[in-house]
């Protein structure tokens, strides 16, 4: 079935020397993830297929419905539904009280964009407290080694060229987790909610690295996993820098070694 | 005042000789826009400010609310609000009958991002018609073109880094509109909405090229304004590329000179 002259799977490359050739192209596959709750459907993103459970997990964390593990009790699929793989049901725990806003409880919050139904960007920021002051410091040298690593870790990127990755690492630079989406915030859901559901919040002593900006989003994200050094390999926008300072979040962007910039909280850093 | 060692404004920056030194950097901002209608908020989006209504007007377009420039009368800013340049107002033309979903009406589509408050992609779709045929052709030269062109009018990216640009040309690689936004569906929203606003849709015979990646959502919006070809500097998602083929669009991938791909209706480029 050869509509306007490309096969499934097909697509027309132009090389670089200016020839032509149909290739087989592997794309990021993009599908909708709908996360159910109590019968209803409390949000709907687009997602990468894979670590559902995770996504699901960080996301709730992130838009501070459930902050204790415990009350996850366990991750279904409906059994009839014609898309059962697009969606998922997640079960609480028995006599567990989830605080969902109006619009979440309408079904309608999405993109795990952290905005959605929110009226203001200070009823996000009530949701978490700031960072605890804590003991982190990290080197120039393992800073700098971060974006190399994630790229090691990720398995999609050098297929497609088409996906962001989110990386955990420790304070030597020792990954814990890497997950890709093809959305920003999901990846640092999957991320996040992935040491969530291992019972490892906070992580008072790591680093979030995020392959694309800096959105305030992702700070909101690492802010609820309890993460107080986010790195980017690109630019922060205006509110994530503010929010970063009054969230006692060390900020750094830009990292494409050997340069960077710091944004918020430098004392995390060692400097010299 | 300086918590945490950087002054308002200021951030450090490591230079690539290991140099450290305090800059002042310019970060995209990044506020809130409320679009309201009829008394309701339908839209809250992280967006750059300026083209607010724009980007209001292109949001409607998208998302199937309005068709009709004429049914636009006027944007208004409310008079007292605390914010108000994060609010505005789209007042309709009288007996204008708009159509808006459960989700819509709840006030609480939010980012720009084509899905919330969709129950599926098939609804999504079925809001436009596929491109009519046209005889829109365009070169490789003038395709080729369009990045260095792109970002010769962008008037932020130099400074900041992190902003998205979308712009549309003509089949000779003329410019006609080109904006910028932290967000890349906002981007598109604000070209397709200058447009929309001006009476010039359908733009059957131009280009759309947006600096970030393709995903459905940027191909749905290009639908709206009835533009045939999508160019992206980056990757496009497999949902991209299937929407595409449906909507008898042309999708461009990768288009980093002299290399790019072709996903979709390849007839539209002359390739010889």
């Amino acid at each position: 079935m050869k509509e306007d002259g490309i096969g499934p799977g097909q697509i027309v490359r132009r090389r670089s020397d200016g020839g032509l050739e149909y290739q087989h192209d592997e794309l990021t596959i993009e599908e909708p993830l709908e996360i159910r709750m109590r019968g209803e459907t409390i949000a709907t993103t687009m997602r990468t297929p894979g670590h559902d459970e995770e996504l699901a997990a960080g996301f709730l964390l992130s838009e501070a419905v459930i902050r204790d593990r415990a009350r996850i009790e366990n991750f279904t699929r409906p059994e009839t539904a014609r898309n059962r793989e697009n969606i998922i049901t997640v079960d609480l725990a028995g006599g567990t009280k989830v605080k969902l806003n109006f619009a979440q409880r309408l079904g309608t919050i999405s993109s795990s964009c952290g905005l959605c139904g929110k009226k203001s960007i200070d009823a996000i920021r009530q949701n978490f407290a700031p960072i605890a002051s804590t003991s982190l410091r990290i080197s120039i040298e393992t800073l700098l080694s971060l974006p190399d690593l994630l790229r090691q870790h990720q398995s999609d990127f050098d297929r497609t060229g088409g996906i962001h990755a989110a990386g955990i690492f420790d304070s030597n630079g020792k990954p814990l987790i890497v997950r890709e989406d093809i959305g920003r915030h999901n990846a640092v859901d999957k991320a996040v909610g992935r040491a969530f559901l291992d019972g490892n919040l906070p992580l008072g002593c790591h680093v979030l690295l995020v392959s694309g900006r800096a959105s305030f989003e992702i700070m909101q994200k690492a802010l609820a996993a309890g993460i107080p050094i986010v790195a980017s390999v690109s630019a922060p926008s205006s509110l994530a820098m503010e929010f970063a300072r009054d969230s006692n979040q060390t900020l750094v962007g830009f990292l494409r070694p050997p340069s960077f910039n710091i944004y918020s909280h430098v004392e995390r850093i060692v400097l010299d």
